[in-house]
């Protein structure tokens, strides 16, 4: 046995609180490692001690073996948990754990590197007896020889980098005309990611579930699964919802998927906790995908079916203990629901997010858990995955575990970061899950014309809940106060009120009508009316009354800026109407940076000439290039940055001169 | 199985909040609805959202059926949940919730039909082998017959208004002199109350306990009992202390009364929340009462002892879900015990007491759970029910619950309202409850010269806190401040201080002796004297030591004005030493309005010569009626109402001109 007593936890974000958290429970002492854009973070705060281990960017902090490895010697740390991501599933980083003495939170560096080889694992699980989808995983690579494997395995046809994940490298062929092709691309893809342009090929699986069993195996040649996940809400191969049980999976499917995936992992002399991740298909025919050899994001929907605290478990079976129970000792009661709250824009194709973090509040709910790793006052920088929060619920059924997982998303409150909050619910309320009838294609199928991912101008709700506030408000602390207050005494006159949202403006016209100490108010867009009366307005919520029904909203004002928690999850609106006219975005040629990030690419020299909608420049950040294009057709007058500069977010990249006056 | 999404409370106060906070744990939305005066209630805070139904008379908004459907209908609420009262037990109301697709959180119409007669019930349960009262329920209503019937009965007798409910239309009969005459009035008033004069007759049973099943059944012919509770301790056949298990019942009795009161409900193809009343006599004997189609106001007694959620047990039932438990399953652990915590005077004959809660403050305790539905800061209108808040407190034994609650109703902390905590604590002290003997001739037979239901001039010790807190903070905002401090400063002499309370007006005179920090008082009325020194007194919390021995007393101070939380539960003192004269209502011939309410007659007219102790006006208020009476003898000199008027505390309604100078 190891006698552990003090855990270093080489992850950030929710995933290093959530550890913190039992290790805490436990009598450990914690450690937390930190970049310098992290110094407030919240796992900094939730440790014992906590270590700067360098830069923002991940490859000079959290990705640096070295760094962490010097971190725990610095605090007398005599293990670390990797989380996930990161070097969670670097078998180089768990032997130099073991080779400085210290217990690596997490299976062998074999076991790490078996399964980090799609090619290598599936023959290990075929010989295992583990069920897989036909297919060609030799370490012959001869382009000819995979094309002729593809030709006999049939089509459509996975191509999959044998190193990827997350869908990287990876390709669906539908067709044999398309093979050749997406050979190549995938292996050149595969080789500039990975460092490595191995490939396997795979019958498609159509239209399948997404199901994973978590595995716990200790040193003493125990192992036992705990049920399964499934995960089949996916938007580009990235999980969205994730629930326990599976509505597909029956007992009998359970025992059979949970029997071989504790076989897979006795064939690798596994330790600790790992998912293996099969497809099932509609006949409950299931093939294995993948084995994660680290704890998973949507673990807590396992341990709220089944009452375990998996982090003990990883830290017990570190420490040597045997497993905490037996498989007759597991059951499973009731249904778990988890979503991942997301910094990204869904409304602009998913866009990662970037902002201070003005007001987080959540919801204290029978039932609800939220594993976050922010705090109000911190910044959402582009440095790191964009994922703030998981949003979990359990109830004694599905339906109970999914009410209750919409009310929580819905009533957590985010101001200052465009989130997914409404793309959440919306998935969650859509009659097709709520039957528990989703698959991998559900997003695709059902969901690309939802209101929450459709481009959309404010409603006038939005627009005139915006106006009532900054005028009720405007006593207080507005540029436009003086003016405001002398109108306001004297005319009854309609306001003109001129928003900015998103870099469009909006023009509504108010009228207020005082009666008694609820004034009520008219707003007017063009030919839309909406009449509001408000009850109370306190700079965090306002309660108001529309069309007879009392309602709440959140809001922050500041000076001319309001944030409003509108039907968008998070809309904020600059009023524009009194202070000085600002520069705008739109159609002036100003073409700035759209977030904090690094310029990969600058298309354009000074002095070419463009059109409206040519790329200009290319910036990376959130792990995602951005292209910046030009909002007219003119001529490039000036350029401030060139490739590999960092940048922030407004800042200004190039200048175009219009053709003509617009 | 019904999808319900949106539950509407058709409610207000405690019962809103409850329901509201089980239908949130379980992941509903919630809608409230309210009246004008409750604005600013708690439930209304605690939904969703909230719709305005109406005036504060609940004949226009709480029992306007069309009003709370329309309400339904227009936020999206799939199903309503009725609480207790209103319209809980208005079959037409649960029809025309089906009849407009929304699930009525309930019985069907027709169980709550049957179970509103009296007479129809009471056939029903003989047919069902349930043990009834030998009486009389045919429907020949003839004077003659229902006098033969009664002789063959026996006396005592009871006469029931078929239709009635809370002790209306309800005579006991001791001898058949008496009998004509109280089948005519029972008759009269019963078909002025409920609009029907059919009678039923049953002998009388004397000094019964009262005894309640709680019933529940569910749409698949499953229905079980969750044991009793005793509701012997009641005031004019209003419930004033609930608890479960009665001390009366044995096992085998509760098995009894269990298995007679699922059938009663079988006997009516019940589904949901009932409860089966009985009267139990000493000899173990029980009889059907009636049963109520609708959740009981003492439902936590039973929540507390069989650890289940009634309301989450309605919800599920009307979702179309089985019974959480079988029979098999519910046991019963422990004791508790409520009571009910009304605006009412038990000193003035419980007359209903209107006011702002200027104080509201709950202890938190273990096995302590307070139901409630008000605010500080909200008046507490004439309109509804006076009941504010139900305390309950769980045990593992009798003794411990009662500990329990005698803790929290004394550590109950509210100040603007009277109310009956103290006469709720004295009977929980008594010695007959204390020993679990108390039947429902309990407050009648040892309760009805408890100082708790007196009226008495307040104690020298409320009146000599009063004015030494007063004294206390005179320096901040009170009207004698100059004249106090110019006094403080210089005289050793002692203070006169006039007091006055309720009408009345007491003289103390007061010491100082200032030694450091904590000034020591003794206060003189009269012969008597007492001494008290100050420890702090920070205008919420008063500590201060009597006789060696350090207490605690709340208070609140406003000026000349002075609340505080003393023996008497609530007192309000007014200084009247500097303050200009105020109007006193005591022998002045002026009669003030003595609540909110609504003059229903007027006995006198101008020139009238009246005398002391008569009858001028009929106020309603608060469901009662409330006679207010010349306080000289003298010529009515003014009369500024009529019937019909609404008036507001304290308005001039009359003015007597004495007759001699008093």
């Amino acid at each position: 046995m190891n006698s552990i007593q003090k855990i270093l936890i080489a992850n950030r974000g929710e995933i290093a609180v959530r550890v913190i958290r039992t290790a805490k429970a436990l009598g450990y002492r914690t450690v937390a490692v930190y970049s310098e854009a992290d110094a407030n973070a919240l796992h900094v705060q939730a440790a014992d001690q906590a270590v700067c281990i360098g830069a923002a960017p991940v490859g000079e902090s959290y990705l640096v073996a070295e760094k962490i490895l010097a971190a725990a010697k610095q605090t007398g740390a005599d293990a670390i948990h990797p989380g996930y991501g990161f070097l969670s599933e670097n078998a180089g980083f768990a032997r130099d754990c073991e080779n400085a003495g210290i217990t690596f939170i997490g299976p062998s560096p074999e076991a790490i590197e078996l399964m980090g080889s799609k090619r290598l694992s599936k023959i290990a699980m075929i010989e295992a007896g583990v069920p897989c989808i036909p297919g060609y995983q030799e370490s012959d690579q001869d382009a000819q020889r995979l094309i002729s494997e593809a030709q006999r395995i049939g089509f459509p046809l996975m191509v999959k980098a044998s190193a990827g994940g997350g869908g990287r490298g990876m390709r669906l062929v539908m067709e044999e005309s398309e093979l050749e092709a997406s050979i190549k691309t995938a292996a050149s893809e595969a080789k500039s990611a990975f460092g490595s342009g191995e490939l396997i090929l795979e019958r498609a699986v159509i239209q399948p579930r997404h199901i994973e069993i978590q595995v716990f195996a200790d040193q003493h040649g125990n192992a036992v699964y705990l049920g399964e996940r499934d995960c089949s809400i996916q938007r580009r191969h990235q999980k969205v919802v994730e629930e326990a049980p599976s509505p597909f999976v029956s007992e009998a499917l359970r025992a059979r998927m949970g029997e071989a995936a504790v076989n897979a992992a006795k064939a690798c002399n596994y330790r600790g906790a790992g998912t293996v991740e099969f497809l099932a298909d509609a006949d409950g025919n299931f093939y294995f995908l993948e084995m994660n050899t680290r704890l998973q994001v949507e673990h807590p929907v396992t341990e709220l079916i089944t009452g375990q605290d998996l982090v003990a478990w990883q830290i017990k079976v570190a420490a040597g203990e045997t497993l905490p129970l037996t498989q007759e000792q597991i059951s499973l009661t009731g249904h778990a629901m988890e979503v991942r709250l997301y910094a990204e824009d869904p409304r602009n194709n998913f866009m990662p997010q970037t902002g201070d973090v003005i007001r987080w509040q959540l919801p204290e709910s029978e039932g609800v858990r939220i594993d976050h790793g922010i705090r109000e006052g911190q910044t959402v920088s582009p440095h790191y995955d964009p994922m703030l929060a998981k949003i979990i619920a359990y109830g004694s059924n599905r339906e109970e575990a999914r009410r209750r997982l919409i009310c929580a998303v819905e009533d957590t409150l985010l101001l200052g970061v465009n989130n997914n909050q409404r793309f959440l619910a919306n998935i969650l309320r859509h009659p097709v899950f709520a039957e528990g009838g989703a698959t991998t294609a559900f997003i695709e199928q059902h969901f690309s014309d939802d209101v929450s991912i459709q481009a959309a101008p404010p409603s006038l709700q939005a627009l005139g809940l915006a106006a009532i506030l900054m005028y009720t408000h405007s006593g207080v602390n507005s540029a436009h106060n003086a003016e405001l207050l002398s109108w306001r005494n004297g005319a009854s006159a309609p306001w003109q009120y001129r928003l900015s949202h998103e870099g469009e403006t909006y023009s509504v016209e108010m009228n207020v009508t005082a009666s008694g100490q609820q004034p009520s108010y008219e707003v007017r867009q063009g030919e839309n009316t909406l009449s509001l009366q408000i009850i109370s307005a306190d700079a965090k919520q306002c309660v108001y009354i529309k069309n007879g029904v009392r309602e709440k909203v959140s809001y922050h004002i500041d000076g001319d800026r309001l944030l409003l928690n509108s039907e968008f999850g998070n809309a904020c609106f600059e009023n524009t109407t009194y202070a000085a006219k600002k520069g705008s975005s739109a159609g002036n040629g100003r073409i700035l940076a759209s977030m904090d990030g690094a310029i990969v690419d600058v298309l354009v020299k000074e002095g070419d000439t463009v059109s409206k909608g040519q790329t200009l420049v290319v910036l990376e950040a959130m792990k995602m290039e951005h292209q910046l294009k030009a909002d007219v057709d003119g001529v490039v007058e000036s350029l401030t940055v060139k490739a590999g500069d960092q940048v922030k977010i407004r800042q200004l990249l190039v200048s175009v001169t219009a053709d003509s006056a617009e």
